[in-house]
């Protein structure tokens, strides 16, 4: 927690960072198809329009409380199927529902095509680190079971990914975010607040987003330290673009305060 | 990554670890009441004397897939419910079940009394850190609301605390288990385990405490590297006596392969 004494920050990227779910392997599928079963389950009882965004109401209202994760989304999936059926879902049909969430939990890490290769070749020009969101345990369990984990220096399982998020993990590399660049799917979670520190970014959107992830504003004047991927395979030659003109950039002094965490 | 070069551990304490729940604030009580009201819920389907043990049953064969936490318990605590009664429990008293959960979640953080000034106290002579057990939201809202974050070097979050984790905390600060001291109430969780690897421990048993984190069988020979104390007020001292035994301690080469997270 000491103050940094400024120096100049030295051009060029030190670190690349890659979300987990949705860019590394599948995830949001496991999420829809859940929610597919409790509106059929749900539907036994009740015939409503509105069912998906009663269920979203309930989710969103407990984020403040759960967090992301599977074992929030089945309690609220479990509360939204209480308040939707006015009490009259059984307890058989409720035990459906913990069900759903068990299978997500449950469900074998499924890497996106072709991100292995794109992984170890960025990893072989940078070092690369996995910011993960999410529940701790259910996280640490799908990097495990990716095999991906050799690759990256550090894992970070984050409960939230806003810019003191990023500030934070940045301050324990000592690095700029000048130097840094984020590889995910979301703009809210892996772009935006990057950009709005001043670092890079490649967006490689998932074919399905959780409406939660869909809302974000890029900062004016930061599509220049932006790329776009369509696929894995995209990555590389994205990244080696923004390294080229994060080594051709003069950012000056944007190295943030040291937050190390070696003992003095 | 790097392979440690070994060369000779310098003796005498270089860091101290704090246990949170049961350690700096109250948690086990919460979960007690938590359980007392499950008890009575389900008191109104079933008359059984082994409601606990049930619970506990379904509880510990969840902790595989849930981990530990608040949410994870809440979900075995419906799951029990819908068992025990053999599904004829109501929807709304499975809301009230999910809102035992919430109550949970939500409790302020009352911490021990004399804990913060324990803390600083031994703050003052050495570096400190929170190595806590559980969810990352409801942990770092905890830590946060604590009002004692800014006494630690490094928060630390982790999923188990077994020999595995502590050697890849003492990994990050580039130390050797024989300069390491853990402060806890759990002696599965924050003794057994540190001195397994040649490290300290201060035990400070807590009134109650959870049947999972009563099992532990301390190694042999490690009882000159435990101190017990009854509050936190003799903290200071334990931790004074400890590092006065390590001082004057040769341990020899303990140190851990490097697994620090800079960037080369």
């Amino acid at each position: 927690m000491d103050a940094a004494t400024p120096f100049p920050t030295p051009p060029g990227l030190r670190l690349v960072g890659f979300d987990g779910d949705d860019t590394l392997w599948r995830s949001e599928d496991y999420y829809r198809a859940a929610q597919a079963d409790f509106e059929r389950i749900v539907a036994n009882y009740v015939d409503l329009a509105d069912v998906h965004e009663r269920l979203y109401a309930i989710e969103h209202a407990n984020l403040a409380l759960f967090g992301y994760g599977a074992k929030g989304m089945t309690l609220s999936m479990i509360e939204a199927a209480i308040a939707i059926t006015g009490a009259r879902i059984t307890a058989s049909d409720l035990q459906r529902i913990v069900d759903l969430g068990k299978t997500i939990l449950r469900h074998p890490v499924d890497l996106l095509p072709g991100i292995r290769e794109a992984v170890a070749a960025i990893a072989a020009e940078h070092e690369v680190v996995l910011i993960t969101k999410g529940d701790l345990f259910h996280q640490e369990a799908k990097v495990r079971e990716s095999g991906l984990a050799d690759l990256f220096r550090r894992i970070e399982i984050v409960s939230e990914k806003d810019a003191g998020t990023y500030a934070r993990v940045l301050g324990e590399f000592d690095l700029a975010p000048s130097q840094f660049a984020m590889v995910g799917n979301s703009l809210r979670s892996d772009i935006a607040p990057v950009l709005a520190l001043g670092g890079w970014g490649v967006h490689m959107p998932y074919h399905v987003t959780w409406v939660h992830e869909t809302h974000a504003e890029l900062p004016d004047g930061t599509a220049a330290r932006l790329r776009a991927a369509a696929t894995p395979a995209e990555l590389p030659a994205a990244v080696a673009s923004l390294a080229a003109a994060a080594a051709a950039s003069t950012p000056g002094d944007t190295r943030l305060p040291s937050a190390t965490g070696a003992p003095a």
